[in-house]
């Protein structure tokens, strides 16, 4: 990923950057990544039927997470309360789809890996959200 | 659109829609719609420069009104306080986009519509929020 | 859906619009829907191990037709190609996702509509691509 | 990003991994990013009326990229033509958006590096459609 590189040739950052922004970016799009892979490792799993309220929550983690870094990073704007508003339903999502993963990490490496994933990218988002002051 | 047709025969839900949240639905589909739409029209317009602001607000609300779609659309598992704070997270991006549009609506039509629907949006996502008690 | 009213009022294109173009475009944003509801209430079945491939190509689908609807919509640029690459691409996961949830449209509801709505997408996909010349 | 972490645990994997396919995933999030943060450059520029087309290809980019990224993941079923049409309209987008940032790269630093983004995510589109045999 170029998110640092990228933000700081914007026109209106000019170098200076947010860098605890930039982390909650990156972490975004991983965990979007990984939840997507997550919702398809389950869908291989035997024990499918005990998987599909992970699989559900891996979806809208992953659909949130993609449209939180789309918002982010287009930050340069004055579009402060959008982004706000995203890391705070990012975060849930997060949390969510993390506490799940959770229960079935012990059994499945892809859920270990994946609440892994969820939880530096909920923390990300809280710390971006400290962040914005 | 078949969003009350599709969820009427989940086999969670069998028969009993709640119809403010696939009005909702509608709104937000349609609203990433028109969003998408708007920023193309005003990356045409010969005054571009005046509407960089819109353009962002209108890409932003297109990425949130998606994911608030997809989130609302799997509603049937216990995933309440994602779709809360995408509800939330999409009123807010309605709002600022609407706010924006209405500035240039008299001078440009897609703006005029575009304002409509994110506020038709804006409202239904309100309306959803409260109907989830 | 208000894609022929805000075409239209595109600076590009003044009051002549492809209404092939714009039918698929309403036709990929209402798969992409339903296609992310057939994936949930697929989820929701006893028999879900039977229908993991038809969630697949669901989720499949439902990415391919937003990419779809969005690049369609973004048309009065010079972006001929990728417009027609998408197009082809949505055709394929659209026939695709049909001919799976047609095998299960006898036992369930969601997949016979969502294989309908599939099927008229490929349809408008094919028709909007030929329009292009 | 985790996506050989991820993959190599898949059920229907289980360690064996198609590194090209892998590599593949990680330039589309990445591209998909980095055409965003393009796009939101490129409105920050005083001659932002010399960049519209470049803007649109970003958006257009962004979208396709996002899309193959999620399909290219959910690999593990039987969906190897949707894989290879995205596969080609990626490949064809970033082409696109690549010889257009090209023209503006001496002049913005930020359609350089979106640039190089694009070439390495077509290359790596290619490589993956070939290594699918």
């Amino acid at each position: 990923m170029h998110v640092q590189q990228m933000i700081s040739t914007h026109p209106h950052v000019q170098g200076s950057t947010n860098d605890v922004l930039i982390q909650c970016i990156e972490e975004c799009y991983s965990c979007a990544q990984t939840c997507t892979s997550c919702a398809d490792a389950c869908l291989g799993e035997k024990m499918v039927e005990q998987l599909t309220q992970c699989i559900r929550l891996n979806l809208d983690c992953a659909d949130v997470c993609a449209a939180a870094g789309s918002v982010a990073t287009r930050r340069t704007g004055s579009n402060e309360q959008v982004i706000r508003a995203m890391l705070a339903a990012c975060e849930t999502a997060c949390r969510q789809c993390a506490e799940e993963c959770e229960r079935h990490a012990s059994h499945h490496e892809h859920c270990r890996i994946c609440a892994e994933s969820c939880r530096r990218c909920e923390q990300a988002c809280q710390e971006a959200a400290r962040s914005m002051g």
